[in-house]
């Protein structure tokens, strides 16, 4: 988490993208912004696996730095902020759905919706179409 | 990395597969596996990310008890032992090639190779198939 980011450990882009989200929580994080429709920090606190307020304010502030995420003042209360998708942010929505599929099939436990995991197996370009264009549209409806 | 297997966080997929794949490491020991024909701690040691050695252990050990991949000994040289995917390791091939093809978008000095990320992009189906299929075959040619 402290490396500095001219330390980079080669130019392998699966070293490059594990540089910024290779730990157990910011994947979560855009979990929330993607399939639960959460965008405040309070949001994130609250999310079942209970981050903590420091790890989630350096991953939210890491998100920022990279582009993957912006933050705004929210219109109705100006003391809120608001995180949002970026198109960077929004490319890694295929990555998410790997993670969700392979899961889905490992854990004997998983939550994860049957009928979202038979279309994601059937139709993967139209799931990724449906939810890349609702975030599009959302991002939008913002001032 | 010290959370203990009942301690699980929540239900949800992608939380499971952060809970055994969510660090800066352990996907690039796959990456070895899958695309760069390594297969002893020797060789992933010498990565050009030069992995901790114990934190490779630590990585391996985890692997192999989440049945991502087998430990044998190596047929010309009992004493050395040869690390391979499972079945359940290589179904994280798609995973890996969205890894992939976000790393190569967004790192100006990426070193993926172009022909490679056209490929995915245009047939990531093939690719998937092409790459597992020599997993497979490789798996079985070993004693």
């Amino acid at each position: 988490m402290k490396q500095k980011k001219d330390c980079r450990r080669s130019d392998c882009p699966i070293s490059f993208t594990l540089e910024i989200l290779g730990d157990r929580w910011t994947l979560l994080v855009l979990r929330d912004l993607i399939f639960l429709n959460k965008g405040s920090y309070g949001d994130f606190l609250n999310s079942e696996e209970k981050i903590a307020t420091n790890i989630l304010a350096n991953r939210l502030k890491r998100l920022e730095v990279e582009g993957i995420v912006t933050k705004s003042k929210e219109a109705r209360n100006r003391a809120k902020y608001i995180y949002e998708l970026t198109e960077k942010g929004i490319d890694l929505l295929p990555l998410l759905l790997e993670a969700i599929r392979w899961g889905a099939k490992y854990d004997p436990k998983t939550a994860a919706p049957k009928e979202f995991i038979q279309r994601l197996k059937r139709d993967r370009d139209a799931v990724i179409k449906d939810i890349s264009s609702r975030l599009v549209r959302q991002n939008k409806k913002r001032p």
